[in-house]
């Protein structure tokens, strides 16, 4: 079988985590959203759903992560950089009918006290985020320990606007955080 | 059958919605747990699932909802009160083996765009913690529309932090949401 049908595979079940989590997915479902036969799953990933599962996280997450630097780095500085960040997730949210946020952070809170592979994934994902986002900040003359906290505490507030704003079905959430992660980074470039 | 009997059903289910999720948990698993007959479900919640769903979240949303006031209303000032708030948090997370954070946000996350009924007990949760704690805020000498934005952002710092914490098995996304919401907090009281 292809590759491609693996990236189909692969693709369909970031989509369908990001929707429902992981539990909901079922291999019937990711198959049937990806045009792949059914057997191709096994064939893919021996170790089934949860072998799938933990190389979506990995993926989606790398994907994810990139979002940050690429939107930093358009940006012409620090605060216009923090203010698109969650203007765009605020009105992908939105356009998505708010449905398209993190690929991680349900499959997350459902499995961390599940699945030691699917939650080991998970914190290797947000290690790299929380890395790449310092580095970010550090090479903007944010102190080392202060930057790593400043991209912590803005990853918090996405993904507390995330749950917010799904549920409520507003972007005020999103707003609110924006706006505070923008007081965190002023905050932080002034000391 | 016995109030006690239903009670037990809401909170074993509380219990597992928070650790694993709404989807994960099976109507089986809830009876065992509450040492309910299978039938009781039925009995009390005629609308299944779903409707204990709706009930749980509702009630444990509320509960939840009271810590928030109580910390704020046992310490000194709001300063304290933010700081206390962020490190019982963090201490009933790792004293739980990281397991017990909040008992809506991964219930939320799984069923914001499949189900009506689920999603807007969460919606009126989540309305309720931002109206009791603006109000706390305002009380305090912060304007309204700024004690509005300053609760929504440190609920998503503490929600986010629970999804870093549970996953990476560490206190450190509390700790850098808890000094990043003090922060907020600063700010909005010297303006």
């Amino acid at each position: 079988m292809s590759t491609d049908t693996r990236e189909r595979i692969v693709n369909a079940s970031a989509e369908l985590f990001r929707r429902q989590g992981y539990v909901a997915t079922g291999v019937k479902q990711i198959v049937d959203q990806a045009q792949a036969p059914f057997g191709s799953i096994y064939h893919f990933f021996p170790g089934g759903k949860e072998q799938l599962g933990a190389e979506v996280i990995r993926t989606s997450g790398a994907t994810f992560g990139l979002l940050l630097p690429t939107i930093f780095g358009q940006s012409e500085d620090l605060l216009s950089a923090t203010h698109d960040f969650f203007a765009l997730a605020a009105q992908h949210l939105q356009q998505s009918d708010y449905a398209d946020a993190c690929p991680i952070a349900t499959v997350a809170l459902e499995i961390s006290s599940s699945s030691e592979t699917l939650r080991e994934a998970c914190a290797e994902v947000f290690e790299d985020w929380i890395k790449a986002g310092a580095e970010h900040f550090q090479a903007e003359g944010i102190e080392r320990q202060r930057a790593q906290e400043l991209t912590i505490a803005m990853l918090c507030l996405l993904e507390g606007a995330f749950i917010f704003a799904r549920a409520m079905r507003s972007t005020e959430p999103l707003q609110a955080a924006g706006r505070s992660a923008l007081e965190l980074v002023k905050q932080a470039l002034d000391s």
